[in-house]
């Protein structure tokens, strides 16, 4: 943390760094709570994999330094000289904690070890039911009535880390995808920052694969 | 269904054979069901796998007819001759719909083909999480933060069938396997009626896997 005497707010505030490849609602919800006051954080830099993500317009509204880099040749995972330049960018930034909102690309060793129980996800089910791709989907094919979202650190699997929150969400007999997804998203806008506000506040242990959060 | 002319509530009510390996809880909890008029149904008999298993002593403080019929010398599946013995059984008395509660024995080909989509089982997690032996202590062990139970018809799978209620429970912090264990009973114990309510009205219908509740 780059303390600085004269900014005691500073001093306190976690140092994130957002990655995704889409919308950015999630950021959103995590600025305003850093704005309403309800967690102490700031989001220091957005890093996209799409050049034309909703997240890097975001940033640049809320001015926040923002970058497109590229995660090419591989298309599903972060690796290579890619996360190399990922990993000097998030450097640059004193990045304590990395923030994964919709980051479409797996974390790979590289990162895992440079920021190791440092990275965290949004996951749209409750894991371990409907890890990957379009858990709203899947939720719903399988014809499951509760699913929700879970927030979770970053291990070498695929939506398999510790999990520090999960909120549930009822699938209503009339739901499709797109309503579905909608109710997960509004559980997921408020999972993230409060999760991050339990790291904010060093309130979280981890005991084998359980988060618990630390009273003492 | 045995319709008898002079007793129309009995004509009406859905005849329940209950399959049980354990204490019995849920089927006192479908009793306790039916005789507050929740549920229109009947237990006409319970059968056990186990000759000491407290579902049959309870059945038989209910002035249930209970029969224990050993499923040797398989030990985890109902199979070959035992599972001829136990439709024999279920035939003899008219059975409508069988409900596994607390069943340890997987339910082969003979049975699901005569008792096609009328059969039920319940889980102690929100499937497909942590399906098997002990949910409790699976969801536990890795950490969730919200399981549950679900009522499901059973298929060929184990827990993979379509689902008709399921209800969540938070895990804490402080739960013990005993304690969590606790809580999802007392959600079975709301979600086993529930689910053989809207079977006893004919509410339900199933649409590829999901199971949906039919208000017309």
């Amino acid at each position: 943390m780059s303390a600085n005497a004269t900014d005691k707010n500073s001093a306190s505030r976690l140092r994130l760094a957002v990655l995704g490849s889409g919308n950015g609602s999630n950021m959103q919800a995590i600025l305003e709570a850093i704005s309403n006051g309800s967690l102490a954080a700031e989001i220091t830099c957005v890093i996209s994999d799409v050049a034309d993500a909703g997240i890097l317009a975001r940033a640049k509204a809320a001015s926040i330094p923002q970058h497109y880099i590229s995660a090419e040749p591989f298309r599903t995972k972060l690796d290579g000289e890619a996360e190399k330049q990922y990993l000097n960018v998030l450097n640059d930034y004193d990045t304590e904690l990395i923030v994964l909102a919709g980051f479409m690309r797996i974390i790979k060793a590289g990162m895992l070890r440079a920021f190791q129980h440092r990275i965290i996800n949004i996951h749209p089910s409750l894991l371990p039911a409907f890890p990957g791709l379009h858990a709203w989907r899947q939720a719903l094919d399988y014809g499951t009535k509760i699913t929700g979202c879970t927030v979770h650190f970053v291990d070498e699997g695929t939506d398999t880390g510790p999990i520090i929150i999960q909120r549930h969400v009822p699938v209503l007999d009339d739901d499709t995808i797109e309503s579905l997804h909608a109710r997960i998203q509004q559980q997921e806008h408020i999972a993230y920052p409060e999760a991050l506000r339990l790291i904010s506040e060093n309130k979280l242990r981890v005991k084998n694969r359980r988060v618990l959060i630390n009273n003492s």
